[in-house]
């Protein structure tokens, strides 16, 4: 048998789109997405689940309603279910997520932003 | 409201012992964790879940009966659920994981190897 590892760089360097996640890998029923962040994301929450950020490379800001993270490359950060939230990149910046399969990506608002839940790379 | 990110080499630099993987972040009811790993590990599995491997630095093989697969540093692998495997570092690797909260290391062996499954740092 072949095992392949998954090289999130080449997964990276296989597509250029803001805000439209990229399946990576499946554990159970949770997917790993990758997804490049540029300029400003909606306000949404995701009512059932956690959510996790981890930078792979660049910067970007979780805004909450009373208050803000910055993460760097290296640094991960779980949104709480249902905890309103924005994120923000100045610069183009990297992102695993690590989420149920099927999280869609505005949460409650559905909209212009809104990615299909289901592109793997 | 304070809202800090998780900062991989500085939770790294927090510990020093082998094969005991700590846990850093909570995703409903699912951990991630680092780990370092040097020298073999034991022939194991998880009858319940699977189990991802995302090396942060150096380099690790992970056997399994019928093959094996090489990771480096900004690759990951799923190992599926109930499937035997042996992780393996000839240098010191560091390691996150995640799985459900409660997976042991050692999956169905318990030994000298099996580490507690709540320390968190």
């Amino acid at each position: 048998m072949v095992y392949s590892p998954i090289n999130l760089k080449e997964k990276l360097a296989g597509f250029s789109d803001h805000w439209s996640p990229k399946i990576i890998a499946q554990m159970n029923d949770y997917h790993f997405k990758l997804v490049k962040f540029k300029g400003d994301f909606v306000w949404h929450h995701h009512k059932d689940t956690d959510e996790v950020f981890i930078v792979l490379d660049g910067e970007m800001t979780i805004a909450f309603n009373d208050g803000d993270v910055i993460l760097k490359q290296g640094e991960m950060f779980v949104v709480p279910k249902g905890l309103e939230h924005k994120p923000f990149a100045e610069k183009e910046c990297n992102i695993m997520l690590v989420e149920p399969a099927g999280t869609i990506n505005t949460g409650d608002i559905i909209g212009k932003m809104t990615a299909q839940d289901d592109v793997w790379i």
